[in-house]
């Protein structure tokens, strides 16, 4: 029997689940951009949003996807014909070395198997091979959505710094901000990429760039043409809480009420939140006797996990059944994984019994596509969920 | 760990959830309760919430709890003194029984162990004994809330027209109403006392009352003082879709949306869709080793299922657990049950997955309060859930 | 030309123009009537709505109408055949009178021309004469929604004072309670009866008793037959937050947000603010030529202005051609005043602005019917509004 | 007195005010981008939006500001060097020619005093005078919001057409689009650009280009390094509802409900209520005896009405009084107009009584900041609203 009643299970890898609150809270009116309650509402979420992203220093807010962040972490700090370091580690690096090149960047692109993140050792030795430092910037996607890696900044942070280079380190935190550890300042990063529909447990619709004084300086010589994405008219107007054009004022309204949910939870329980929960998918994963994407298990994701299925097997048709019976949606395999892999998410606004729920309805529908499974795998999650 | 982000689980035999959808309508703005536009509203819910209750006759909606259509039916069909004839089926019949004995009416109340519904042949030899008549009506509680126990409504129908016997016949379809098949036409009951916030998807604040032809006589005759409750001038104002007094507007803009979503999904749909996942319950309460309250299968209820715990166990600590790791809400053991029992709600706005979180709560919860059972129960859940 | 966007008028007096961030509040998911949460809103909203009656005792919430609170206030503290003096100062005196008649009571009606309130002289002349205080209670509407006539309570609890008269005193405050000063300990009153729809800025469902320690007494010896409307187990549930039922959970909701903005304006600026409202509708009436239906000046309602048209005139084609024309609610002449007055609501939510669209609509609007006005009615609420 | 209750009057030429119905709508739970129901909202919006535009053609929505699809109008038709001719009909008119030169192209200005729209007169010369055909693109702002003067894009049209000139026109409608009757097909028009915050009545958060055949020609030919805004992989993926990064899937929801309420309307007579208001206004303006910003009568908006005050006046600080006395937002003198003017937006979800409302605001704060007006102007626009 298939059922559409009750919620659906939105447990693709982002947008994750917009809370009720948060949905509550765009639905306000929307009010004068230049007026005194915009102003105020502009300096509060500039200034809240600070530590989702680790950073004491500014953080632009831009109305647009998080391709949109890309694209203007780019073109601030880069010039026509730059050189840039970038790793295959997964279909979003991947668009975004395609970016990069559209834009008239010459970018060098380290092959990967999709199932590693950026492996440290390569960046010391990239950069070390650069002597006369034409390596403008190095582009690090910190989670990979299409695969469940996490690499890991602090590790690259160090490679650069060991190999005394001057590139600037641009990181993509679209699926990772807001549910995984992450260090702006700390790790040194130049400028941190993000956007509102994951941890941020937002709808689409806002682009995020966390910057540092470096990145600021690189602004000031990067020739790469710009306008809407040019920070310096944005930090400009935020000074007093405004925007050069007109804000996407009830996606801010939404922004705040997010901050202020992570802020109640505390992120260092957040973050454990979204660990305990990927460790539990993993149980599952495992005690199905299937295998997880992630070949390294210093860089598992903990905001989604991505299922190999084995060459006999459709993953979307796994998924397609799970979608008409269970009414859950869950990410598939995307460019060279399509078919082969899908992917669960288990972040922003979540639980524990949502993830049961979840993983139920995963093994049942493997079970229904007739993949060979052990059920002992929920078992194996929910002793997890249990005992931790 | 404990954890409290993502939905809370209510699954407490109502008020169920209510869909976003509807707290969306209940949320647009009050209009003028004497102009056209409610007017409207109110015909449309009027004649849209009739196959509901399974009737072509009125149904009267009071802003209030459903104990006030209790009240309703009683005061609007009952003079002071009447015999009524009623079963302890559970804490909600004790408290009908107490009513009506409040408002000067003479209860006969039939013992019972509050594990089975009203025994149809105890109506039938109730009424034969009653040869000259003076039982004006017979109470009848479809589904126990208290305990997870459907009454049979149609054979206690058979066993009224068996004795020939002219008592009105009331029955409280307070969390059986739009989740458990019920037809006030067809079974021939007189008055259908009903409310919002169970099998209609609202929240708490509307009773109901559906109405038979000999019910609206008997009203002609009752002397029990009644006003607010009174139907008459209610009725004749809903005739152009008004009331006598400002009714809910909101709440019935939240009932227009349920309407239409119950008419969406098909009643049939509905009622199967109860039917399993009640099943699904059963087979992991059994699979535990635990035992189900109600002690006859032909009286399963659909909408919850009451689970007895062996008497070494207390049963809202268990309950408190589950709160407190699993942000799950679960109906307490009432009166003569506390402690004894705690009731899983599976009604209303609600799908496998859900289920499958619940029931996976539930068994963690057991396990992490001591509670001897074997972890088999989710299992057989899922198997009935994805074979059937 | 006939336009059909933007805000619709809602100016009748009451239901009032609920506000957004009220609306919202409803929305919220409904939760456990029983669980933790809910004795936190219960007990919440139960201390903040005190100040708003005027009291320190307790006041009692009830899902129902404000004419349930107006059965509750009489079966909760009389006997049948009790006698009670009520006055015809309009049509909501005259249905609770008939109230009060249908639940067996003896009413001694004053009867009144409806354009004044109660006289405090005649309360006492009546008591006066009740040698053997066979009087039990004194129902007084506070402001007479049909006829925009505010009683002046404190001078009528000086007069029951004064002829030492043992009579309770009842009092309607649905149409003042927030926007008229109202002061249930200070005034003596022992039944303050009030609903959610007016000055509270709800939707209408909720109905209110404020009681005295008196009332309580009265109630210990009262003997309507009462169950639902039945304070004592209300009462005792409310002292841990709960209910005996299943309270209108998501009103109760909207209850919270609606108090916490009347503290946030500050009750004495909310009184003044309608005070002002009202002087700047009566301006525009005299300036218009018309009369306000209200005879006396110290008894002008500050909710709402009932114009008096000349008997040539229909009031409810201008109401029509109002609504029709400019999208606006007026509220209509009630029982014997049909036709001959329109009632401009002026209370809630409700701002200098609004009004002046609201006159400028009832202006136009007296024009296109035809009646002779002195187009100078608008400017003079404006010179008011302007300069004080 | 200062009230701060009731409903803010944003009165400022956009944001407009957002009805409850689109608000609600955008409030509903985010969905999979990439799954069926998307692609329904997705097919259904991008069809619905085209009539607005008046175009048969595509129409491309990206996440952003109005500034955006401006940015997107260039971008995707221009190469570097190319030259563009440009009107100084007011602020944004500006902006957007200081966005083609940061771009890289060459502006060719023609000035203007703030006061009237594109002549079409001098683009019928300055095209005639191009001979080798150099100037690519013809710019035109149809309403400008900084000075509520609306440009004859017919009259344009036909002098492009006339000087048998092959330049594209790119025509920003950010404030006219869903109020001012516009046909971006019949008129010849190459690139439409659009935002989401005035007439489609949404939260500001989205930019829209409709596209020419001829313009989609250009993009195959154009230069400007382009990826957020490369309409290529946008209407490719939107052949099928989707996007190729995650749209702004909310802002869609909102879209579709303003587009439905445009249709039940019907936009002929949206446009006619954008008239009647504009001269109810102008009426207004004339009666205080000011003067309407605007200089040619043809080019009246019905958007907004700037009203230029006498120099011994400061617009800003009448603003002020009218924000803090009367709770009501109006537009500021933008740049060269600072202090000189204040504008009235009268456009979106808008009514008779609630521009009565603005305009009694108007006068009021007029009269406390010493403003020398007759009294006698909002007389004269209320005479136009009952008449006509």
């Amino acid at each position: 029997m298939t059922t559409r009643s009750g919620r659906h299970f939105l447990q693709i890898p982002g947008p994750s689940s917009v809370p009720d609150r948060v949905l509550r809270a765009i639905a306000q009116p929307t009010i004068d951009h230049r007026g005194p309650d915009f102003a105020e509402l502009g300096l509060d979420v500039l200034e809240r949003v600070k530590p989702v992203f680790g950073t004491s220093g500014p953080v632009i807010i831009f109305p647009s996807s998080g391709t949109g962040a890309w694209e203007s972490a780019l073109v601030n700090t880069l010039s026509p014909g730059d050189r840039v370091l970038a790793f295959e580690t997964g279909h979003f690096a991947t668009l975004w070395r395609g970016m990069a090149e559209g834009l008239g960047l010459e970018v060098e692109f380290v092959p990967g198997d999709w199932r590693r993140g950026v492996d440290p050792h390569i960046v010391a030795e990239r950069l070390a091979e650069d002597r006369n430092h034409s390596i403008a910037a190095v582009m690090v996607v910190h989670n990979e959505t299409s695969t469940g890696v996490t690499s890991r900044v602090p590790q690259i942070r160090a490679a650069i710094d060991e190999a005394g280079h001057p590139a600037l380190l641009l990181v993509d935190t679209i699926s990772s901000l807001g549910s995984i550890d992450y260090r702006h300042q700390e790790w040194g990063v130049d400028v941190t990429v993000s956007c509102s529909q994951k941890g941020l447990m937002l709808p689409p619709g806002l682009g995020f760039n966390a910057v540092s004084e470096k990145a600021l300086a690189a602004a000031g010589r990067a020739r790469l043409p710009r306008s809407y994405w040019d920070w310096t008219p944005i930090l400009q107007a935020n000074e007093r809480g405004y925007y050069p054009y007109t804000p996407a004022t009830n996606m801010l309204y939404g922004l705040r009420e997010a901050l202020l949910m992570l802020e109640e939870e505390g992120l260092p329980n957040v973050f454990a939140r979204h660990d305990r929960h990927a460790q539990a998918t993993r149980a599952a994963v495992r005690g199905w006797g299937l295998e997880v994407l992630c070949a390294d298990e210093r860089e598992y994701s903990s905001v989604l996990t991505a299922v190999l299925l084995g060459e006999e097997y459709d993953a979307d048709k796994v998924r397609q059944i799970i979608l008409d019976r269970f009414d859950m949606s869950l990410g598939t395999g995307l460019s060279k994984l399509a078919g082969r892999v899908f992917r669960i998410g288990h972040l922003g606004h979540f639980n524990d019994l949502t993830l049961a729920g979840t993983l139920a309805g995963v093994q049942m529908g493997l079970e229904l596509a007739g993949v060979a499974i052990d059920p002992g795998g929920l078992g194996a999650a929910l002793e997890l969920l249990r005992t931790e």
